[in-house]
């Protein structure tokens, strides 16, 4: 059988291993052919060709129910499960999703975007069997990196307990998404190479065969070491410790090993955990070789590996990557942190300048926080660097540890607001939501990539709390950059174009869709004023009280939660001050979630786009029209 | 040395074992009388007198930093750091907190009443020292229980992998607060009671030095054996394997042991783990035999250990416990699910009820919450029961598992607003404004008790995604109960009083606030409208829309955060409706931590009293008076 013949995954229990072998090779020549040309996650789905293979072989989709842990490693499961015509359309808008899509198959059963959830599901579905009275197997499949995140612990911890049939599939390929940290991972290496790991079993088990030979007084001892030895000198013996029986490692791309060892994992009566030792971006000599830069990759040239990048104004990243360098120099008690994202935040320059002060604790965005709380209450400047989307993981520890102990943390949140792409999952449009009604928070984000410099040097000088800057994934204006770095007033916006009735009140990327907007009802006779609302909190009041004075109409607009975010904050802030009169519109993202796409069709999705501006403006003038040269609220 | 005289821990240094001892006695009658008038956590600082004693001996607080995970856990602390005499005030209001708090001594470095922070502070403290240059000793101190917890196993994988000097001291006394669950407890219990494990050490390096007098072909085998063998057969091998030092297990109680330990510790140059085995309760026999009830106590007779509980009205949570088994007998699909809280959250009679159908998964709120969402797309009706301010760890499971997901779980959130005398590590005043913005939620919560079960009811009945009921810790109304139970409609609310001109909308017990203030109100001829604001999520747009039509002056009244809460969903409302001319004013918890104290005298400091809702009335009159008899605002 050919590969585009396949349409379900039961056409598969036919194959022999070597004809599963031969598609094996068609998949990866589809892989890499069709991502050089949308990109996507190549090196990930590159390593588990023979894995995803063996499984579907093994086991019934979706009867039995596949867990993908972060859903980009299963590119092969879609193609495997009829969605190989699609692959044009990946991460596409309105296309294939990048990540498992329950929409998209019934074979798709659990999504994830973010790390380490697979688990807890995986027990939650095994539970539910249970009750039920059914009898469906259950497999979550992680990587190593996910593993070091502190739910899937609590999970591992659970299900060892509980002693659920379910078996766990751990991915190993040394990898997160950067080279892993943390001691599970030097664990892991262990029992990958170590010798006296890989040999104790049988060494054990060959001495305790021989011992018995020797008698005397001896032989009493000899009983009881084998008493004690018996289950201790096992490979995995930390996940045995947990309640698991351990099988492997097993070589991920032997599909012959794959499959009997699935069998004997399947006379399991408890949890199982299967050790599968893979290389990303197997297959293709590039991505094997640099498999960090190809886990996720934009379209390349297949035959050279040259990737190929639209030119276009460094993101805003970059900037922020090169300007931590130097606050670096001039603070020595700047330290960066991460988990497990050192390539995205770009800060490997600075942990090359500073390698003492760039710590990547893994997938463990709770302890990032927490540990920065303590950091920063022993006199450093701990700036924690953070996807908008993953710092919802150290929500808790944001109000408990960092803004109850008032400390003086930073968070450099990037990707906020739209991602694109990476779709629903990663959408950084709650930061602001969960953040502002936290005491003590300062939260800012800037109009250019010039502003972000000066937000971070604010930072850097701000010594009264836990201190935000949020910047998108984008890239910068182009803007001149200033040299000397100042320091912004806490809690001030700044009008970037003056005007008289309506106003706009821009956050980050949105003050440049007001200045289009502005452009646009010029036309119209309309003096459309744009302030810059560069802090979230606290709000500018001065200028929220000038406003409401001169009775100007204002439309809040945001790539964020409407629900919660500034726009909220300014309906408080008047509401507080019995300013009942003013007319404030608001415009965020609404009360869903925002599929894949690029972030240009996101904002025309949600409306958040110069025309969309300008039309509410419109109704704003239909409905409550500001009337020139008469102002009537009392001073 | 008497109690008495002891101010600063150094006193301690010229004692001996003798008199430390002595001390100790001393220190547990302390505890048994005060905390027979004041209440407090007695069981669990009962267990930890010597381990105390001889840390304070042993290190040099404070420029040795101890940290402590849960606070609670501190009250020997506080009596050896100078604190004895502030005793009769703990947990009072502008008494002694009931916690590790910063602003009491300087003894104190780390604040916590959520679970398994301490070692993320403690890994940040130990990088702040060494990037300064410094040489303290940092020591967490971590019981059995808030090792479930992820972020304690997140900060275990970094610290040994990094190797930083730190030192663990695992309090084990088997409890969390309830029975620990958990594959890592019993692993804790094969280390504290299995021969195999205890004599392991011993047995095998016996065994090792009698091997070498066997000759012949065994020896090469028992060369490798060995080699095998030395580093895999200590006890603690799961803590060795994640690059600690185990220590142990040593007798918490035995003074001596604890400071030959802490000495042997001392030499060690990276990570220490000391396992202390302690009983909880130790030393007040009432204490010892239920430490479990004994966790946290009202006050009690000292001779009869007999418990003084005020009478009144069941509490909500009561309602709560009873109503589920309800529920559970009606629908086998409902599974209560609790993090570590069986007894806080009443579903101890539930789980003897359906044994399969509670479900405790140790301190891991993620775990938890994602769990709940596989349960739930697999046809359960988990029930996730909470506390508002641990409810805070799983946020991002609640964004991206169960509300991406649309998945029909059940949040039954407890300790919603004002918790007393724990205080601002566990105000639940967060909630609302962490789960409103996230797309698909349903949140409500009732006026009183009989609402609470037919809210309970209306969530069962709801199929359509995520719903949350939430309740405060306080006694019930006393109200008549209905028998029959019926689905309230999503996102109506009530008028409970009629009224003209003003209203209150009113959330939970507030609606009882708002109540007696529109008694007083009475006596001023105004006639307060009073709303059952049931929903907070969505909201009653009807009969927002009605209020507007009706040009009522409103007040939002809510025991939340005023940020972000009922009353910026209401604002964020009549924006959306472009309904500018409306009047609303919000009386919500301040932008700040409101500590322990009495609720009562929580929401005197927060105004969110009958007479402060009064007075803000009386302002709306004078700022912007409603005019009986005239409707302007067009139909």
């Amino acid at each position: 059988m050919k590969l585009p013949q396949l349409k379900q995954p039961e056409q598969l229990k036919s194959l022999s291993v070597d004809e599963l072998t031969s598609l094996a090779v068609e998949i990866r020549q589809f892989l890499i052919e069709k991502l050089s040309v949308t990109g996507g996650h190549l090196a990930s789905n590159l390593g588990v060709v023979e894995l995803t293979l063996a499984l579907h072989y093994c086991y019934n989709s979706p009867k039995d129910k596949f867990l993908f842990d972060v859903g980009h490693q299963a590119y092969v499961h879609k193609i495997l499960t009829g969605r190989m015509d699609r692959f044009d359309t990946l991460r596409k808008y309105n296309g294939l999703c990048g990540f498992v899509k329950r929409t998209e198959s019934e074979h798709d059963v659990w999504e994830a975007g973010h790390s380490s959830t697979s688990l807890s599901a995986a027990m939650g579905m095994a539970l539910a069997r249970d009750l039920k009275g059914e009898d469906n197997k259950v497999v979550a499949f992680i990587g190593d990196g996910a593993l070091t995140g502190g739910m899937a612990f609590e999970a591992l911890n659970h299900i060892g307990h509980a002693q659920k049939k379910l078996m766990v599939v751990l991915n190993d390929n040394e990898m997160s998404i950067a080279p892993n940290v943390g001691a599970m991972h030097n664990y892991l290496s262990k029992l990958r190479s170590d010798r006296h790991y890989l040999r104790a079993k049988d060494e054990v088990e060959g001495m305790l065969k021989k011992i018995p030979a020797i008698g005397g007084k001896l032989a009493k001892t000899v009983e009881k070491l084998k008493d004690s030895l018996k289950y201790m000198v096992v490979p995995g013996i930390l996940f045995e410790e947990l309640g698991f029986t351990y099988l492997g490692p097993v070589d991920g791309h032997d599909l012959q090993k794959l499959i009997d060892t699935f069998k004997q994992a399947d006379n399991v009566d408890g949890p199982v955990f299967v050790h599968v030792l893979t290389t990303k971006g197997k297959g293709y000599t590039p991505a094997e070789a640099d498999s960090y830069k190809w886990h996720g990759i934009t379209p390349y040239k297949i035959e050279s590996g040259q990737v190929l990048k639209s030119v276009g104004n460094p993101m805003y990243t970059d900037v922020f990557a090169q300007t931590l360098i130097e606050l670096g120099e001039r603070d020595s008690r700047v330290v960066a942190v991460t988990p497990a994202m050192p390539g995205g935040s770009g800060l490997f320059p600075f942990s090359k300048r500073f390698p003492d002060r760039m710590i990547d604790v893994g997938i463990a965005e709770q302890h990032a926080a927490t540990m920065c709380a303590a950091m920063a209450m022993e006199g450093m400047k701990p700036v924690f660097a953070v996807y908008s989307t993953f710092m919802q993981r150290s929500y808790d520890q944001i109000v408990h540890d960092i803004c109850r102990h008032n400390a003086n943390v930073t968070f450099a949140i990037d990707r906020a607001g739209f991602v694109g792409a990476d779709g629903e999952t990663h959408q950084g449009v709650y930061d602001i939501a969960f953040m502002r009604h936290i005491p003590n928070m300062v939260l800012m984000m800037p109009k250019d990539e010039n502003e972000l410099r000066h937000m971070m040097f604010t930072a850097l000088e701000y010594n009264d709390g836990p201190i935000a800057y949020r910047y998108p994934r984008v890239n910068g204006l182009g803007v001149p950059m200033d040299e000397t770095l100042v320091s912004i007033p806490i809690g001030t916006w700044e009008t970037v174009r003056e005007g008289e009735g309506y106003a706009v009140l821009a956050v980050g990327p949105m003050v440049q869709v007001a200045l289009e907007a502005s452009e646009l009802l010029k036309r119209e006779g309309i003096q459309l004023q744009v302030v810059n609302a560069r802090f979230l909190k606290p709000v500018d009041e001065d200028m929220l009280r000038a406003l409401a004075k001169s009775r100007t109409n204002m439309i809040v607009l945001e790539e964020a939660s409407e629900a919660g975010s500034l726009g909220s904050a300014i309906l408080e802030f008047y509401a507080s001050q019995h300013m009942f009169d003013t007319t404030v519109s608001l415009m965020g993202v609404p009360d869903r979630f925002i599929e894949h796409g690029s972030i240009k069709e996101q904002r025309a999705e949600t409306e958040l786009t110069a025309s969309a501006v300008c039309e509410e403006i419109r109704k704003l003038i239909a409905l409550h029209p500001y009337e020139y040269g008469k102002s009537s609220f009392p001073s």
